[in-house]
């Protein structure tokens, strides 16, 4: 077998631990686990996306429509563009992501990230041979260090991915510094709003005025759709339409689109949503800033990034501790650009947080 | 905007038209169209499957489980492998083959399809500026054309893809044929088994015994999942932890996780489908093998291949006047290897097959 050197160089496949696998382990009941870890919502879908779905379950022998027209318009509506700025993404936003990669990049060519971000940009590139190229976030002001983008861009530059707010430490990236780096160079530049409900501020405006721009959200966060594997990317029609020739044609279940059509069309549940998140977000952040051991940055997301220097224990210490009380958060020793002291912590529903500032006091006392 | 030559290449996209547009122009109510285009089970899914997506819908805003460790195991049983032989695809088989891809194919590396077969290989690998080599099917024998494929290897073919049976043309490949071709190179020789449940037939027997050997599978067929993606590949363990490498972690919904795992546990359902699916075949061949102007070429599948030159139609008109009637059926004029004169129709309900095979004898007399 001729594997390809772009492979071999990846580190070999180690499968997730399941739920389950975790529960036997630590001797827990499943449903009493706290699932912190991945910056999901907390509170269910939409009433309404799910009886919509159970009424076409018995479809799914069919395969999916190919157009998604009304998917695509109700998410020009709730994004404020025009549903040929619309493309939708049938694997969350990585979907997206590896459709970017198949336009833009040849092999050598470079992308930036500022790190610590989600890694899963690099993951997605990798393959391509697409080179990597670091730039920095500053974690003591938790903001973008916009020249260590600007001094990144060259030639070779393909591509730049700002995420904002930045997972996982859940700042926000200026707009002015957005423009700054969309002027500066014609490569694409990734913007990143996974998050962006939780923060009431988006930038989405720059679709109309930079040809660069490509904005990537998901329905993974807030929206309540995690399981069923939705994104969605805004940009120009000229570039949607690009990336509409190669991107996979039945990639998006039938339920998903089901889930995702009713969900949009659910204003009550994506408001309540959006203010219960925030509520449980500040909530947390004042919670954990009493603790005076932790290092707690102010977030603009559905997460905490908390450094545990000050304290006994490493990230993965502490992860460990709070599984063994039925606690999953995220340890970040693995993101590029942080030490192993950081964990970072999504929002759960009050009951949830309580339960979690209980036991994180326990264990640091 | 520098898009990459590779997809300057591809035609501009056209979305494909939902059924309720073709509802419109043609006035017909959807529930009358007889859906004889896509090679989908006619029964709908298994019960069961559904019973088990109903139960676990409150969940949906949770993250799939990454390892899918019982689905794999449930694979393994279902085809007669290990589960480390077992490799999950999250868009149907289709998200396989650009893993195949990423796995394999540098720029300029060639890989060999005998025409006409499936399309979508050619549309997947062409993105990695990999180069298309057409071998031969032989439509007057229906049989491979083995001498073709052997004459096309070289040094610097990397993949190639053998359908068996065969989209569209329905007949099996010997085995005899594989293994000649699977001695004769060491590049990966993909053996697309679709639709093997309706021919009674596989090759998984050549996994332990050739290192170069995939086997392809989907659920989008026989078992009755087409509308929730999911696809599966079996070889020995080294190239499917290679895969694993590279294949994206959460492609697989959640629903269609549970769907996959309760229809491969749902026995009675899959025999049934079985059965039915290839007496509804058979039917239709001797039906259509009735209409004298029709080339009804014989088939191992849920689908039958026609030439329709002796008609006063070509594969474009005649699909126009069975749309016009509420039948869909897949005009072939875009199949790489077939001229203007092929449709291919799926196997329907027996009364659905009456309908039809009413209205093409109408429409032909």
């Amino acid at each position: 077998m001729k594997i390809r050197k772009e492979v071999m160089e990846l580190d070999p496949y180690v499968p997730g631990r399941s739920q389950d696998e975790i529960a036997e382990e630590f001797n827990l009941k499943k449903k009493d686990i706290i699932k912190l870890g991945s910056n999901e919502n907390p509170w269910g879908p939409s009433k309404k996306a799910i009886e919509a779905i159970k009424r076409d379950l018995n479809t799914i022998n069919r395969y999916p429509e190919s157009d998604l027209t009304d998917l695509k318009e109700e998410i020009a509506k709730y994004s404020g563009v025009t549903s040929d700025q619309v493309i939708v993404g049938g694997d969350g936003a990585d979907e997206l992501i590896d459709v970017l990669a198949k336009v833009f990049m040849n092999p050598e060519d470079e992308f930036i990230v500022p790190i610590p971000s989600y890694m899963y940009y690099e993951f997605l590139f990798k393959p391509y041979g697409a080179i990597p190229i670091y730039a920095q976030w500053d974690l003591d002001s938790n903001t973008l260090d916009i020249d260590s983008v600007l001094d990144s861009i060259t030639e070779k530059t393909k591509m730049i991915f700002l995420c904002s707010p930045n997972n996982p430490t859940g700042a926000l990236i200026p707009q002015k510094y957005i423009i700054k780096i969309l002027e500066t160079t014609d490569a694409i530049v990734v913007v990143d709003e996974a998050y962006f409900e939780y923060s009431r501020v988006n930038n989405v405006n720059l679709i109309n005025d930079y040809p660069n721009v490509f904005i990537m959200r998901t329905m993974s966060k807030v929206l309540g759709l995690a399981g069923m594997r939705i994104g969605y990317g805004l940009a120009n029609a000229e570039m949607i339409e690009y990336m509409h020739r190669i991107k996979p044609v039945f990639s998006l279940t039938k339920l998903s689109y089901i889930g995702a059509l009713n969900t949009f069309k659910d204003k009550e549940y994506i408001e309540g949503s959006i203010e219960k998140g925030i509520k449980s977000r500040d909530f947390l952040f004042e919670e954990l800033c009493n603790i005076k051991s932790l290092n707690v940055l102010k977030s603009y997301s559905n997460y905490i990034l908390i450094g545990v220097k000050e304290t006994e224990f490493t990230a993965s210490s502490l992860s460990r501790e709070l599984l063994k009380k039925g606690v999953i958060v995220r340890d970040c020793t693995s993101f590029k650009g942080l030490d192993e002291y950081w964990i970072r912590v999504s929002i759960g529903t009050m009951e949830e947080n309580k339960k979690f500032i209980s036991i994180i006091k326990s264990i640091l006392q």
